[in-house]
């Protein structure tokens, strides 16, 4: 075993081409039978073996910086970084990240898990480099998926002005998580159907220093001669006009190849762009024919790929909105689903199948997908922006500046509201709250379960007024029976589930069973606790909470988000606003850090979101002198 | 006089080419006379006049659908759609809007006052005519500098891939509001610079179709062949290969070419954009000499072209700003300056002068500005992200997931932070606060004057454990005197500027003021008022916010931000989160709704930040028994 012997790049500096190979080999069969066990985004890095292989052949981490695009394409990386051993931790709680980590590796510069950052670093670490006179290499390795989002266009234009020395590895594997979209990805598909036209570069530059120099009015002519020659000798073109020179296409998985361009691709002055063609699962077959459902996978039996499944769970919240969304739309042409590259996700491949062109997947572009719902809206139709909570805020200035100011009917379908567990920090949903609630206009929701999430999306249907967002977990619901009549829920209406004298505690969404839990068990300590639904977050229940200050009832807030501007101090402000008397108050929810990843209920035990907490606050507001024990 | 009879689009339809020609004369003299009293964005407006004509002349409005990028370019459509006689009125108290604004006009479909939304706008509007069955137009017109926002591209890849009629229309006037940069605008001044090579597409097309048709091994090097021909005969190319028609440039001030080019584009299927080539001010000899100078401008005489300027106010904050910043980068070579297109506006020509390579204008990409300098951050260096708050909003999710949590030393620097008189609700700054202040790891200033913010610079520039802003007003300093030497301020302790024993008000920058010189009225009443400058917005000051939970001592918390998540919420919180009793508070600050165009004293009266009801807030706080009246 070759790999055994691996614990540092330096450590494959003296083998051969065909070790390498036997390497390459070694990896996948390694990242096959740990992944097995753990779950993980397996195909992504069963497609860059070679090319993480090869990078760290040629070039000299930490001293050349990497910067992996979205980290989960860099578990080869962590392998030939010495952090094999703890493979069996994958995305589990106090283990090994699923993404680059600063404090992994001196090797880890850069860590991401939104996408389309990569090119934006390496300019930074471009321009720090030059001003410090210093001499390494920067090196973004980037999937096409990712070339979609503004913010990577943004700096390929900057890059390409700037002309400082910067590699740009476009991993080409016709993929983000779902197929690619969009003109630039058709541009990338020309180029891999023409590969018989690939020349080295040099020998078309030769070529065109052949055709003799013409001066006077002929001169412009001839240089628009070579260029057009160029253009039918050269793939690329269009990375050329940006201003970065084009290498590729080249096969990702020949190693051979893959070192000879990265070779040429270093001698390039100014940006460089090199074009590796990868195939995403490549060497374990139940990954290669479905890459799409292998992008990120649970535990599977490695000979027959089959996924084990937590078997007789209620429905995730994420699939009763698909199937919700269908019913809505069956009855309501005016309905548009729109995604940034998560028809999978966010449960709308069935939508999609039923209502062909109904479903407009934009690729990973978030502030277009916002800003298109909202012309959509305004020419009369029903956008439905389904969206994650932490893509959400690539949004959030065309939330504020085009959505909400201009106050038009989107609604807002932002799942992964809450925890995310393994995923981790990167994509913990616990900010849209305080990101969207000092918006004027916009109202909020989230329900108690998933038959309510069902009646918020009638709710937000029928909503004429303006922006309307429904949010909800990355769990399965709770059971409940399924409602098959919707009805749209009052705007700003709490629910009161359980009556009681003694405290009232608001609760939002998945909090509410916790909250409902600690009722039942302070109830055998003789305390009658009020259990409120706290369905809407803005608009709050004006009635309900006056009714509170007035009866001075203590009150627990409590939220799986962030503390800081969220619920709970919306409550509060709610107090003083109105010149009521504040009643005695605690606030459980998401403290001011990031949280890592694990599981969900890990990471509620780590912020102290556990029945245990909620029944020791509510005993503590509840003033001694009520206390029948 | 024609533009006397010109109330309506239709008006133009039964004119000659002549007359809109002295049409465009005399709309170009009423611009020059009208902002010469008001002040505005005349260079732009200037440069699209025969744009707007021709567009008017030709299409439909409003069943054709005209999206203007950023309104400021849309006076001429203004003056064409019966709002002349409110020209007066232009960004003034509840007048005429200075962009588009729907609720003046059914000729405006679309409001924008932040960059680059007017593509994804149009493909919202396009998808929804093509989902109802309509056949109407959809054009936007955007500017060459809008062209480098991420949202911009991620829409045009869209619009390429899915190839739904609708028409760009390019102002190419080589200038967003400083001169632009950026790959993509290096590639257009190369297509203007060769407009002796436009051929007129039709005449390509039609050549390319002579050359015959060849089956076999030869079919693919032959088409292969035309494409490059087509390369070298036609503009554009780039645009052609994201799957756009490209047609163009031409003269946009010539009537007669822009009515051809743009009859043909209203033929083409699928969508297509017109190169326009315009002059920003044109027809204005100083416009036209410094159309950055010029692009918003303060009324003006117009036969000198002098500025019309209050003399011997203290120094803008932002000018306060750049000269600091020069300061400090002549003793630390690790500051760097970032700007997302506005060096002018953020007060660093100069800074870009004195250190040339230093201060790094990435065009409008707020994204990439945001994410490179924390890279930049990375590498050992201080970068000085220098936004305003509004455009701050763009880079909510990289301020989020790349700059705090990977907690790196980037210092923002919040320019126009509260009120932005003129510019109105698309670009007030009233929301960094409740979007930053949840986020980990950030420390947030705002000092009570301007040399308190040389401070602050310097503060932040020691700072070492994160990122860290100091926002600032868009108004003039106080006239303080300048300290020569600069001292960091301890992270998070706050100053009291006067002691009291009646009441507290914690007021946030320029608030400070006010709530000096209601503490002066209140003492005629006997009534003691401490005031704070509450510099810190986050971490809040401990020690002082304990002491006064401890004396129950009322509370007035005053900034002139959004209240919702605000700074007075964030002292609500606190007082929760620590156990304390919370005293007798008020909040004021800006309501939850979105605050129009005016001057910055009549916005502030509109939502209550006046002397007289800062006093009678602390009035109505301060127990009767303590009034000693």
């Amino acid at each position: 075993m070759l790999l055994e012997n691996v614990n540092q790049p330096a450590d494959l500096k003296g083998l051969s081409i065909e070790q390498l190979d036997m390497l390459a080999a070694e990896i996948r069969q390694f990242l096959i039978e740990k992944l097995a066990a753990t779950g993980g985004h397996l195909a992504p890095n069963l497609g860059v073996v070679e090319l993480t292989l090869a990078l760290h052949y040629l070039f000299d981490s930490p001293v050349d910086k990497m910067i992996f695009d979205v980290g989960h394409q860099a578990y080869v990386h962590k392998i030939l970084t010495g952090r094999k051993d703890r493979f069996d931790t994958l995305r589990k709680y106090r283990g090994l990240c699923g993404f680059i980590k600063r404090s992994e590796s001196e090797h880890d510069v850069w860590e991401a898990g939104h996408s389309s950052t990569s090119l934006s670093a390496a300019m930074g670490m471009a321009l720090a480099r030059d001003a410090k006179g210093e001499r390494n290499r920067v090196i973004a390795i980037v999937g096409d998926g990712a070339l979609t989002g503004g913010m990577a266009l943004e700096a390929l234009n900057h890059i390409g002005h700037e002309k400082k020395n910067l590699m740009v590895v476009l991993n080409d594997n016709e993929m983000s998580i779902a197929p690619n979209v969009g003109a630039l990805h058709n541009y990338l598909g020309k180029i891999r159907s023409d590969r018989h036209y690939v020349k080295a570069k040099e020998d078309v530059e030769h070529l065109l220093k052949k055709i003799p120099a013409i001066g006077g009015t002929l001169a412009k002519t001839a240089e628009k001669l070579k260029d057009s020659l160029k253009y039918m000798l050269v793939q690329g073109v269009l990375f050329e006009e940006l201003g970065l020179t084009y290498l590729g296409p080249v096969d990702g998985h020949s190693l051979p190849n893959l070192l000879e361009v990265l070779k040429q691709a270093d001698n390039v002055q100014g940006p460089v762009l090199v074009h590796v063609l990868t195939t995403k699962g490549k060497g374990y077959t139940p990954a290669e024919a479905d890459s799409f459902k292998w992008h990120g996978i649970s535990p599977y039996k490695i000979e027959s790929g089959k996924v084990l499944k937590s078997v007789g769970a209620p429905p995730m919240y994420t699939e009763v909105f698909g199937k919700t969304l269908i019913e809505l739309a069956e009855q309501d042409d005016r309905i548009i689903a729109v995604t940034p590259a998560m028809p999978g996700g966010s449960g709308l491949l069935e939508f999609a199948e039923r209502f062909p062109g109904r479903m407009i997947d934009v690729g990973i572009a978030e502030q277009h997908a916002a800003t298109m719902s909202g012309a959509l809206a305004i020419e009369g139709m029903k956008p439905v922006f389904a969206v994650y909570s932490t893509f959400l805020q690539r949004a959030y200035d065309q939330v504020v500046h085009d959505i909400c100011r201009q106050n038009l009917n989107v609604a807002f379908a932002i799942d992964r509201a809450g925890f995310v567990g393994a995923d981790g920090e990167t994509h913990q949903g616990v900010y849209d709250i305080p990101f969207l609630r000092h918006v004027p206009n916009i109202v909020i929701m989230m329900p108690k379960d998933e038959n309510e999430l069902r009646h918020m999306m009638k709710t937000a249907l029928d909503y004429d007024d303006g922006p309307i967002a429904y949010r909800y977990p990355r769990i399965n619901g709770t059971g409940v029976t399924l409602d098959q009549e919707l009805k749209a829920i009052p705007i700003g209406e709490w629910e009161v589930l359980r009556d009681g004298s003694d405290a009232v505690i608001l609760a939002v969404g998945p909090m509410v069973q916790l909250a409902m839990q600690a009722a039942d068990l302070l109830q055998n300590q003789d305390m009658n606790v009020r259990v409120v639904n706290a369905r809407f977050i803005k608009p709050l229940d004006d009635v309900m909470l006056r009714k509170i200050a007035k009866d001075g009832r203590p009150v627990l807030t409590l939220e799986e988000s962030a503390l800081d501007g969220g619920f709970g101090s919306a409550v509060l402000e709610f107090f003083v606003k109105h010149q009521l008397p504040v009643p005695s108050l605690r606030m459980m929810g998401v403290p001011d850090c990031f949280i890592e990843h694990g599981s969900i209920s890990e990471q509620r035990k780590e912020v102290g979101l556990t029945l245990e907490n909620v029944v020791e606050q509510v005993q503590a507001i509840v003033p001694l002198k009520q206390k029948r024990a």
